[in-house]
């Protein structure tokens, strides 16, 4: 699953492996007019964009089996009509999402589409359910890639939940520090990938149908301990029912490209209608394909098969690594230890981990989107900026790692809680996509464009009707399994954002401006009188002595605290001496304190006239390092913060640069051309379509 | 030890235990000129300064058994000498420190001693000592108090680490949170503790010399493995040097009322010499009557009781718990169990851990004025300024914690970190009263005056004389036992302290006003750019405009960043609409940035006319509480944190106080009444005297 996914490599990598993708680099920096020539070809587009949803398949079918083990070896005859099932789901699903890219060309993800035609309260919950989405996408994603490294290096699988915590910590590092990207990084793993993955088929089905040849994936020797022996009726459904909703794992990820559709070339809405719809054939083949392979080499998987799974009469014990699906069959079709069986699994492997990413960019984008619509903090918003980008980064790896930590790592188990929030967005983007078409027939008039209309509205209400039951089947089969986790952190995120909403609203509307003056104007002050703090006569205070001048304000004078007797003195002295023709005003301070009897001699002017502004001019040193702020400028900070609460004051810092700000000149500068990950897919950036019910400031 | 110990129990307990002393508690809102009646008569002084000194004799005697342990239980017959040797140093230290109350009394410490009187290097070395020392402090007082405490309560020691812990956490959260003091809390657990030492004595010398009684201690019995046999010549002083120099931990804290003189009723000079006094007699003789007791008791006390004590033949073992020389004394004495034991045991750990917190409020203490002579960030000068403690009081925890769990809350073996720093301070500081007397000396004419001063300089010179070879003594015998822990911190602070000193003084050099105008100042600006920050028309940005125009710049104009066209197009006609009669700017921003278009436009001012200043205005919110803080004003201050780079800018905020910053400006005032513990044996705020060496800024 993934909204923008994208990836990343340390760009001395990228600069070695680019080519062509080369101006692709350099995308960020270029004008939104010259931006058409950095757009993505197809053959590009489709790993990019598809490295979540096709290594999905990488787990998919074993959790099928797994759950129709509980009831005995014998139900796994029931798997290709679990197959078949997830196939026309995933055949709806894409034909839903082709809908969603002709009428929204400009990405709108299913945030949008929700809250657009639904209202801000369903737009929240899709918003909720991706962002509880894109921590399971990390989290399922990496537990999987490290059991399928495993299962060609067993070091990897005896350390789960350490290898997997470990490529967690990489890829943040990796994001934090901000990795230029290029389309061929997608490229190569992702087809590896699908192209291992159809040798692998096709050599299986050349092996059992040409040669003969039997082959045996090495559980094939194993008996499976039912758990619920001949169940019928009722718990039958049931149990199919969820084998199902674990298959449904293979869609995650599908709605990606609907909200990549500006990062593809022209046409860009049928460049990307096409992309899906390739996506979507891939991914069934794959999965049927192994699912098909491992009906033949009869793969044998169990829920806990430390007591379920039997060998010769005695269960396997807790030493036991039960292998992914996709190795056991690669394993049958290739021989163990094979060239081609390794290439498969470190694909495998690269691509899981590739989706991991994709959640490293979406997260933080759907932030800023949620930022602009005022759900999260204002300063969020915008588009590629280092701290938005981080904060996102940081929650979602730290949400990641204690789920992965919680659950030993163990993609089954995590797989449990995913698919909830995929099914949420599902259910009410297609929803939506019907109340759109709904509101577009009511206008048109064109019979041919009308047809078409109602021609979509039908795949989308199919669609909204299909992937609703699916969310239903979910919900009930898989609530006590995981999924109440996963419905507790969509709760969490939306009550959330509905506070720092509401404390948005609440704030804008006590600031709004009248339309006609009110009191508030009536007491504009008239006069300002400026103050400046001294300490010391040097050129900080000189500077802003000067400054304080410039600014003619009706009076001016400067303040100094007397905490020693003898260097007050000394202040005065050169004062004197060097004829400043500012008045020097000098308050006592029995306790060494500075801020108070600023404050109150600032208030004590307030009181006099009351139609005066203050106006306090406090010199502040610039330094280099955080650790030389310490050492400066902390009275004046806490000062200021303390003289911002008291009313009809202004506060103006006149800084000096010391000689160690040029280094942190350099830094920010460093800082400023910064690029994020993920801008490949986003595509040029254009301006959001404005929404009806998102008021922004 | 302790420079300015003082105490603090939930002010809801001292207002039940004050009477006399509730004119102590307000006494730090006084004006000076008010103080005088606040001051401590001699009977309150004693208790309020001397729990620290007394307290040691809790530990030390114990100590000097143990290492004599070495040689075997022989040569226990050598304690009564080392206690002679200790009670000649205490009474040559006590006689010194009579001479540094006359001659600073204003309670100058050995750090300004040493500073005035010998350079800032000294002055620095004895600050870096005196730093060490407190958290030896904290950590020896608690360690002893738990096994004191132990000896009563038995679940205490099991758990000594977890519990000496708690102590130090609940001593931190008193002090953070600011507890006002009176002489009373210190002196009720002082006089039990020193009242029942004097019983046990007597009540021991009348049972022992009167009664006749055989009084056993309850390891009377054990015998005494000697882990060197025979010992004699060179190893034999080597040992008993060893053994007074644990000896000499009795004499930690005893120049604490040489900080206090300020604290003293007049003549506080002469007071302060007469508690000294006092209380060099009392923990004489203390320490001498344990001492005999203990040989009397026959107390058996061994550096590895598990493996040296022997009973029956049989080491006992590493679950034996060796109680303190005092409580053994008392239990042989009083009797294990009875009244007066427990109630011993029980003031004698509330006398440590007062001891200990005395450190809480000298640390701080000893920060300011390091921080006046600009070694420690100058922020944290402020007197009684609760940023500052709490800074003080963190570390301070943090390294008391970590010596107590790395040493395993063991009193022994804290204790050879623990007398180095303080022999290094009475060495520096008895070496700078010669050099003070000299000085004096140099210019006094009155014979009757000098021949007095020659005196003093006689017995400072003796002090220096033998704190410095107890100093040696020290370092030799203790260096491989810990003493090189305590020398490596004192290394780390000094180099610290150093090096900030250093920064400051650069920077002092740096920002030098000339006498004479330079270049700096010729290109000083004739004329002033304002520009307003403007997001949205609300109240905020309308006080802006008015304070803007207000300050009557040469020219004005609103500034506006556009990161939505629709958003900038009703703020251009709304602008309009209202007719605001100042120029509106926009500025592109493709990427929706804010910072970087404003910086740029502000560097182009700057180009075109290099000899204009610019003054930028930006509304800023004002809230309440830290979480709404992240939800405003974060632009605004990145992007004063960016202009603050660029020469020739000035910043002004001008707020607008949301409704909920009431709440945080209630709380401002709170902490603002806040008053820090450690003020009553402080004395009143007075002028330090100053130094001829520390230039302040």
């Amino acid at each position: 699953m993934g909204q923008w996914p994208v990836d990343g490599l340390p760009s001395s990598v990228v600069s070695k492996l680019t080519d062509v993708p080369k101006r692709i680099l350099i995308g960020r920096a270029l004008r939104s007019d010259r931006l058409g020539e950095t757009l993505l070809p197809k053959r590009i587009a489709l790993p990019v964009f598809a490295s979540d949803p096709l290594s999905s398949v990488a787990y998919a079918p074993g959790e099928v089996l797994l759950v129709l083990s509980i009831a005995g070896v014998s139900a796994y005859h029931f798997s290709p009509w679990i197959a078949v099932a997830v196939v026309v789901l995933m055949f709806t699903v894409v034909a839903s999402y082709r809908q969603n890219v002709h009428a929204y060309p400009s990405g709108g993800g299913d945030y949008e589409v929700a809250t657009t035609n639904l209202g801000p309260k369903a737009g929240l919950t899709v918003a909720s359910a991706l962002l509880v989405d894109y921590v399971l996408t990390v989290a399922v994603s990496i537990a999987s890639g490290i059991e399928n490294l495993g299962s060609a290096i067993p070091f990897v699988v005896e350390h789960k939940v350490l290898c997997a915590v470990a490529v967690i910590v990489l890829l943040t590092l990796m994001n934090l520090r901000g990795v230029k990207e290029s389309g061929k990084l997608f490229a190569i793993p992702t087809y590896v990938f699908v192209g291992g993955v159809f040798v692998m088929i096709a050599w299986g089905a050349f092996r059992g149908l040409v040669l003969g040849d039997t082959m045996r994936a090495p559980t094939a020797a194993f008996e499976i301990k039912a758990e619920h022996q001949g169940l019928a009726g009722f718990a039958l459904v049931f149990l199919l029912l969820r084998a199902f909703s674990s298959g449904c794992a293979a869609l995650t990820g599908v709605e990606a490209i609907s909200n990549g559709v500006p990062a593809f070339r022209k046409p860009k809405s049928k460049n990307a209608a096409t992309t899906l719809a390739l996506m979507g054939g891939l991914a069934v083949t794959m999965f049927c394909g192994i699912i098909a392979l491992a009906m033949t080499t009869k793969v044998r998987m169990a829920e806990n098969p430390a007591t379920d799974l039997i060998r010769g009469g005695h269960p396997l014990g807790s030493g036991y690594v039960q292998n992914p699906v996709i190795s056991q069959v690669a394993e049958a079709v290739f021989g163990k230890g094979s060239f081609l069986f390794v290439v498969l699994a470190a694909a495998t492997a690269l691509v899981l981990f590739l989706a991991a990413n994709t959640a490293y960019n979406g997260f933080p984008l759907l932030g800023s989107i949620l930022a602009q619509d005022r759900y999260l903090p204002r300063q969020l918003h915008t588009r590629g900026d280092r701290l938005a980008f981080s904060n996102g980064i940081v929650l979602l790896a730290g949400a990641a790692t204690l789920l992965t930590v919680l659950y030993g790592a163990d993609s089954t188990r995590l797989i449990q809680l995913y698919i909830v929030g995929v099914f949420v967005s599902f259910t009410l983007s297609q929803t939506g996509m019907v109340r759109h078409w709904n509101r577009h027939l009511a206008v048109e008039k064109d019979p041919g464009k009308r047809s078409h209309m109602i021609r979509s509205r039908a795949i989308n209400a199919f669609g909204a009707f299909f992937t609703g039951l699916v969310l239903v089947v979910v919900l009930v089969t898989k609530f006590t399994h995981g999924a109440w986790v996963a419905l507790l952190g969509m709760c969490i995120f939306y009550a959330t954002m509905t506070a720092i909403r509401k404390h948005y609203d609440g704030v804008a509307e006590e600031i709004a401006a009248p339309e006609e003056p009110d009191d508030d104007d009536l007491v504009r002050p008239s006069r300002v009188h400026s103050v400046v703090l001294i300490s010391k006569i040097h050129r900080p205070t000189l500077r802003a002595l000067a400054y304080a001048k410039l600014m003619r304000s009706d009076t001016l004078e400067a303040l100094t605290v007397n905490v020693d007797a003898a260097e007050t003195k000394a202040l005065r002295e050169e004062w004197e001496r060097r004829g400043i023709d500012v008045p020097l005003k000098v308050l006592d301070s029995p306790y060494r304190e500075v801020t108070r009897p600023v404050i109150e001699y600032v208030k004590s002017l307030r009181k006099e006239s009351p139609r005066d502004a203050v106006s306090v001019i406090i010199p502040e040193y610039v330094v280099g390092h955080w650790y030389e702020h310490l050492l400066h400028n902390q009275s004046a900070l806490r000062l200021k913060g303390r003289l911002l609460f008291t009313p009809g004051v202004m506060v103006t810092s006149v800084p000096y640069q010391l000689a160690s700000s040029e280094a942190a000149k350099l830094r920010a500068r460093k800082r400023q051309e910064w690029s994020a990950p993920g801008a490949v897919r986003r595509g040029p950036a254009v301006e959001r379509p404005k929404q009806p019910s998102a008021a922004k400031d």
